[in-house]
C-alpha cells in the first residue's frame, strides 16, 4: 500500500473519517440503520447541489459514466436532438452516450482551451429547438470551465422547453453550483471528485420536470440505469424505508455520507471559495513563478478543482513528481496528450491547509523541470 | 454501527482482511499498483468460476442486475429468440431486462419451489432456434437450484448455437459451477454473494465465443454496459496494464482480490463442499428438529448458499431473531411473499465453525418461533 499523495483529478486523497466510514462490517441493504444512512446522505445531495426540496437526487453504484447513461437513456427518446456543447475529451465521450441511444447530436467544439462562445450558443437553439443541452461544467481533460449561469438564461429564454443538462463530475463540490437557481434539470457527478468518496458510485440530481420526462417516458432504453426503476426506490430511502431494484454498494454509501456531513460542516459555500484560493495559488506558482502555460486561456474558463498546465515532457515531470511521493496525472486531450501535466485539488488536499498538499506538489514539479 | 451477524442472502459477513482491504486510501486508478492488484483479482475470478485461460473476466462498479444489462444489451440483438428459465423473482426479472433490450423471451416457468423440467426445455430448444437460453443457478428469492450440467448439455446437442448464459449471483463460490467444462458463455455474479465482498461490483465472465459475438455486433444498445469499450480495458487491465474506460471502484477491487484470494487458499472444491455440509446441516435441523418445510421441493434443487423455508408470522421470527443479534430476510416470491423466511449462509458464516454463526441462528429461530 502507497504512501504517495493522490493528486489526479480523482480519485482523490479522502479524508480518516471517509476512510474508517469505508471499512466496516457489512449491514443489510434493507435495514433500518442503512435506510437512515442512505437518507441521510440523499438529502445532503441536494444541499451539495443546491438542488432545494423538489426533483430527486439518485445514488447508485458505478461511476461517472453511468450519469451519463442515466440522461441518455431517460430523458431523450431516440432521434430527439441535443446540443453538446464541448470543452474537452469529456463532452465528446457525453455525446457518444447521447448517439448509443439514439439522441440526434449537434455538438458546438470550443476552441481547445476555452469555453463554447455565449453568441454561438443563442445561435443554435435560436435555429433549432432542442429537447436537451448538455453542458460539461468542468471538462477534466483541459480543465476548463464553462459558466454555466450565462447558459442557463439563454436557454430559458430562448427555448424554455430544452432539458439542462450538466456534467459536474469536475465541479460539483469545488465550483459556484446552483441546480435550483439556474434552473438545471439534470446534474451528474461522480463519487471520487470533489465529494470526497472512493470511486463506485454515480450521484446526481434531477428536477421535478426531469422526473416527469422520465417518469413518463413510454418505453425503456435501459434497465440498470432506468429512472422509471430507481426513482420509487430513491423516494423510500430518502424517507429512510428501504426498498429494492437492485444491491445498494452500502460501504461507499456510508463513506459519502460522512463526505457530505464534513464539506457541509465546513460550508459549501466556504469549501469552494477554498478550492478557489488553492487553485489561484497553484496556477499562480506555476505560471508565475515557473513560466508554464496554463491549457485554459484565460482565469474566466479556468477551473478549480484541478490544473492543466504545458510542460516539455510531461513523462519526465510526472515520474519526476512521484519521486517525490505525489502522483499528478498525464493529457488526455488528443489534440494536446503528450503535452501537458494535470494536478488535481478537490477535496482535504485543496481544503485542509495543515496537509500543504499543494505546497509539496509545487516543490515537486518545480525540482523535476 | 451493528454487531449483528448479518445472515441474508447477500450482502453477508466479509472477512476481516477484505474490511482491511477496503477501508484503504486512494490509489491512482491508472497506476501500476492498482492495475497489479486487478490483474490478480481477474486472474482469480477466473479460477473461481473455472473458466480456463480463454473467454475474458469483466468486474464493473455496479451490481448483479448490471450483469443482466451486460448479457441483455451485448450478447443479443433486438428480436433475437431467447428462452428464460424461470425459478422465481430474480429469473423473471432478468427476463424482463432482456426484454426492456429488445429481446423476443420465451420462458418457461417452474412449479414453486422445483426447477424447470428437463424436458420441457428439450422440447423448447426443439422446437425454437433460441439466440440465448438463461438459467438463474440459483434464484435467491425461493432458494431453488438448477442442475446446470444437463441443461448445458441439451443445449450441445440440440441447438449448438445457443448462448449459454447463468445468472449465478447466489451460486458462485458456494455451488458446483464449472464454466469451461460445461460450455457456458456467459456467467455473472456480484460482490456481495459468495465472493465474500461488499456490494458494489458486478463480477462476470464470457467465453470467447461471446467475446466474438459483443465484438462484432452491429451496433451498440448501452453504453456503460457497453463491451465494445469495457473489453479492452479488461484485456489490458488482466495483463496488469492500466486502461481506462470508467473509473472502476478502486478500494471495492482491492477487497475482492483479497476475499478472492481467501477463497482460492481454501481451495475452490473445498469451499463449495463446505458450504454443501454447511447447507445441509442447518436445513436438516430446520426441517427435522423445527418440523419447517423448505420453499424448495427436494434435495436435488435446494440452493447451498441460502435457506427458504416456511414458517407462520415471519415477520414474528425475523424480529425474534433480531432480537438475538442475528439478521435474516424474509420472502420476496409474490407467491408467498408473507410465508417464508431466508436464511444465507454464505463466505465466512458457512466456512468459519469458530464464528458458530449458523448455530447461532438456529437457536435464535427455534427461540423465536
Amino acid at each position: 500500500m502507497t504512501d504517495d499523495i493522490l493528486l489526479i483529478p480523482g480519485p482523490i486523497v479522502i479524508s480518516k473519517n471517509v476512510q474508517a466510514a469505508l471499512g466496516t462490517p457489512s449491514v443489510s441493504h434493507t435495514s433500518a440503520e442503512f435506510a437512515s444512512t442512505f437518507s441521510s446522505a440523499l438529502k445532503n445531495v441536494r444541499k451539495v447541489f443546491k438542488a432545494g426540496d423538489s426533483g430527486q437526487p439518485v445514488v447508485l453504484a458505478g461511476s461517472g459514466t453511468l450519469g451519463w447513461d442515466i440522461a441518455a437513456s431517460n430523458l431523450v427518446q431516440p432521434g430527439d436532438k441535443v446540443l453538446v456543447l464541448s470543452t474537452g475529451f469529456f463532452s465528446d465521450s457525453f455525446a457518444e452516450c447521447l448517439k448509443v441511444y439514439g439522441a440526434d447530436v449537434d455538438k458546438i467544439t470550443a476552441p481547445l482551451g476555452d469555453a463554447v462562445p455565449l453568441d454561438a450558443i443563442r445561435d443554435a437553439l435560436s435555429k433549432v429547438s432542442y429537447n436537451m443541452i448538455t453542458i460539461t461544467h468542468v471538462d477534466t481533460s483541459t480543465a476548463v470551465l464553462t459558466e454555466l449561469e450565462p447558459i442557463c438564461k439563454a436557454v430559458k429564454e430562448l427555448s424554455p422547453e430544452t432539458l439542462i443538462v450538466v456534467d459536474g463530475v469536475c465541479s460539483i463540490g469545488c465550483e459556484v453550483f446552483e441546480f435550483e437557481k439556474w434552473g438545471i434539470d439534470y446534474a451528474l457527478t461522480a463519487s471520487q471528485k470533489a465529494l470526497g468518496v472512493p470511486p463506485g458510485l454515480s450521484v446526481s440530481m434531477l428536477s421535478d420536470r426531469a422526473v416527469k420526462v422520465a417518469q413518463e417516458r413510454p418505453f425503456e432504453s435501459s434497465f440498470f440505469a432506468s429512472l422509471k426503476r430507481w426513482l420509487p426506490i430513491m423516494v423510500n430511502y430518502e424517507q429512510g424505508k428501504p426498498a429494492y431494484f437492485a444491491t445498494p454498494a452500502v460501504q461507499l454509501v456510508n463513506a459519502l455520507d460522512v463526505s457530505l456531513r464534513e464539506i457541509l460542516d465546513q460550508g459549501i459555500d466556504a469549501r469552494v471559495a477554498k478550492h478557489k484560493q488553492t487553485s489561484d495559488w497553484i496556477k499562480a506558482k506555476l505560471t508565475k513563478e515557473l513560466g508554464l502555460k496554463l491549457v485554459s486561456v484565460n482565469d474566466k474558463v479556468s477551473a478549480h478543482g484541478l490544473t492543466a498546465a504545458y510542460t516539455e515532457n510531461p513523462p519526465k515531470v510526472i515520474s519526476g513528481v512521484k519521486q517525490h511521493g505525489i502522483v499528478i496525472a498525464g493529457g488526455i486531450h488528443k489534440q494536446i496528450k503528450d503535452k501537458y501535466i494535470r494536478i488535481g485539488h478537490m477535496g482535504v488536499s485543496a481544503c485542509d491547509d495543515s496537509r500543504q498538499d499543494m505546497e509539496k506538489c509545487f516543490e515537486a514539479i518545480k525540482e523535476s523541470l
